[in-house]
């Protein structure tokens, strides 16, 4: 079925399968550049989907530090006179104070300073105090949530070519995903909703991603304060680091009903049995 | 097997299958900060994969514009004795000049200016001409390449964390592999090697990616001249757009034997059989 949405569009592609070549209609993800301005003011550009573009500026916000949370918001509106498409202006609560210069430095790299891993990890912790608490999922309910998430992942189903990030709650129910050719721009829909429409701060919650995790999607999730962070695939070496030292759970490789645990291995509750096994180290 | 190497670290997880946990020895992609500057001056800093540094800051120069061959380029060095690690100066041909503030602006944006897919792909295309030539390659050579990109992708194996990128000769000759938790760094980086140690521009060439293909993938592609471009996962909306208007071939889906081709099919050879046939778009 070809439909533009504001995910997909339609095109006529060249198909090669078996020696044999056809003209097909297939589905393309979108990818278009959204400008995000703070009181008028453009402080980045980002390569995104196009849809929630008000949750992506509002979550990019809050993984640099700028709000803290709803209250900091006044309103969030896509400039359509101004240009015809893709820029959206958040505007502050009056008075907050906003450091457009280390915005400027931040969005020109990660992290500025140092450059080691241990002195980026520091330099976002500063900001983003390490998240506690006692929550605590059962393996099983984490090892069924991919099904979940695709199930719910309408636009990769046609185009093959979104990441996806999902919360859910302790109980697995799904509170929202969001798709984006970009997996941190997913990362921030799904943040910007919580913060605009959903519980605000996501302290007992799970965030699923699609693909691997990075260093860049650690730093997200804890801006949102996520104690949980479970990917399809692989993380990186400083995905794993960072989780390790902002007391963050990392679960990674979570398909076909198994998973790797990372880090924070304390809220990820295994059967009895297994759990004796591991700790003593036995094998049969 | 558990062995430290530039593109890898070992790491100890807890691994949850079949309601067993075990805990096993892992191997981890690794990911770290690299700032690139030139001539002792900042321009960027990415989350990449160490190793093959001074290539990935050169590829990174070029797909900016800032350098257009090897002879602009007087020396890539890592900074030592300045900073622990994680930094690369590019010292460029003394005379040529560089325009700073345009690269900060292309830094804070991939595009700063316009913002709808057509005006940033017109941008992008001011710097880089379309590329031309009549470079054809078989179907099946195209098909044959993912195995070859398999099984030089030693890193990819051990921790499957890693995208990557991979020139080719239009006689299916593998030229250079790179791999990196960010799949443009692994573009950058084979584009680098072009440029410092192989025959310079692509111009005869295919590009191989294992993941997705979007906007910046072909820029960078236009940038390094290369006509083909392939990869093993969806391509996005724009960089379908942006290889229609640069004269690219652009190859989606390459696996299981078979490909989509999404524009630029007058580079992909197809038995003569099935091109009457899609022409003639009869059905059995």
């Amino acid at each position: 079925m070809s439909e533009r949405t504001p995910e997909s569009q339609p095109a006529s592609v060249l198909r090669w399968r078996g020696g044999t070549a056809e003209s097909v209609a297939d589905e393309l993800a979108r990818e278009e550049p959204l400008e995000i301005r703070v009181d008028g003011r453009p402080v980045s550009v980002t390569m995104r989907t196009p849809g929630n573009d008000e949750e992506l500026a509002v979550g990019f916000l809050l993984g640099e530090a700028l709000i803290a949370g709803r209250d900091d918001v006044r309103d969030v509106r896509p400039l359509e006179k101004e240009r015809e498409c893709n820029t959206v202006d958040v505007r502050l609560r009056p008075g907050l104070a906003i450091d457009f210069e280390r915005l400027r430095r931040n969005v020109y790299a990660s992290s500025s300073c140092g450059l080691c891993g241990k002195t980026t990890i520091a330099a976002v912790r500063q900001t983003f105090p390490p998240v506690t608490g006692g929550l605590r999922v059962d393996a099983g309910l984490l090892a069924a949530l991919p099904a979940r998430l695709r199930a719910a992942q309408a636009t990769f189903e046609r185009t093959g070519g979104l990441h996806a990030a999902a919360v859910f709650t302790a109980e697995g129910e799904l509170l929202v995903v969001r798709e984006d050719v970009g997996r941190h721009n997913a990362v921030d829909k799904a943040l910007g909703w919580g913060l605009l429409a959903g519980p605000g701060a996501f302290a007992e919650h799970v965030l699923l991603v699609s693909g691997r995790s990075s260093f860049e999607i650690m730093q997200k999730a804890l801006a949102g304060r996520l104690p949980i962070v479970a990917a399809v695939s692989a993380p990186s070496s400083l995905a794993v680091q960072f989780a390790q030292e902002s007391g963050q759970t990392l679960v990674g490789f979570l398909r076909d009903g198994g998973m790797n645990v990372y880090a924070g291995a304390e809220r990820v509750a295994l059967p009895d049995r297994t759990e004796d096994r591991t700790l003593d180290r036995t094998s049969e």
